[in-house]
């Protein structure tokens, strides 16, 4: 285990007009406006086979979350028991990667314009992947 | 951006028959044996709200991956062009975090039997998560 080895180095970041935690959505299908994936200009070899319409996972260094939060109320409803963080979509959570699935809507050189992202302005990228399922559909 | 803020800490790893990354199946569902996460004992109080049962995404640090690599041809055919990892599975990618989706098959304290992870053995694991889905269903 070395220590470059567990270091994340973000190949870009988000540019939304979401800025404040208290009044983003907590998921991207509610209600997320269209944001910008500004992805590194070294990057542009990675994008290639990245297409218009697909729907990807994106996923993201969430910053401004807490790490020593292992309980949470899901959606922060006080009426709900304390559950712990890995059966809840939390953000604060010992390793706070964000997970979003959103559907490319423009491609314009290493800026990708994408639906349903809830992550918040300056957001860290680290990954795009295609989305999960069965094997041979993509 | 600071330092601690990029750097990961694995909550566990995973022990697995699987040990040579070129016999590995390369999706869970070709035939990945049974695996355990083993988290560390400081997680029991996260993992309080995970079921027999339940489907997760397991996330891991795939750390025999490359992470110089921005080009690959999928799935190692020699036959397909060269592609970017952005719309691949590759492992080898600038953050090489591994996604699996998993069954959850035991629990005994902190230690966690899954089907279907094709993570190789002693791979640090990140994260765990409830699938992406439509909001409201979990």
């Amino acid at each position: 285990m070395n220590e470059a080895g567990y270091s994340l180095q973000p190949v870009g970041s988000v540019e939304s007009p979401l800025t404040d935690r208290d009044l983003a959505p907590r998921q991207g299908d509610e209600g997320a406006p269209q944001a910008w994936l500004v992805l590194d200009p070294t990057m542009r070899a990675a994008i290639d086979g990245l297409a218009v319409g697909a729907d990807v996972i994106v996923l993201t260094w969430l910053d401004r979350a807490r790490r020593d939060v292992l309980t949470v109320r899901p959606r922060g409803d006080q009426s709900r028991p304390e559950q712990g963080v890995f059966s809840t979509r939390s953000p604060d959570r010992p390793n706070p990667i964000g997970l979003h699935q959103v559907r490319i809507v423009a491609i314009d050189g290493t800026r990708i314009a994408v639906r349903n992202l809830e992550a918040l302005d300056q957001t860290p990228i680290l990954d795009i992947k295609p989305l999960l399922g069965p094997v041979g559909q993509r």
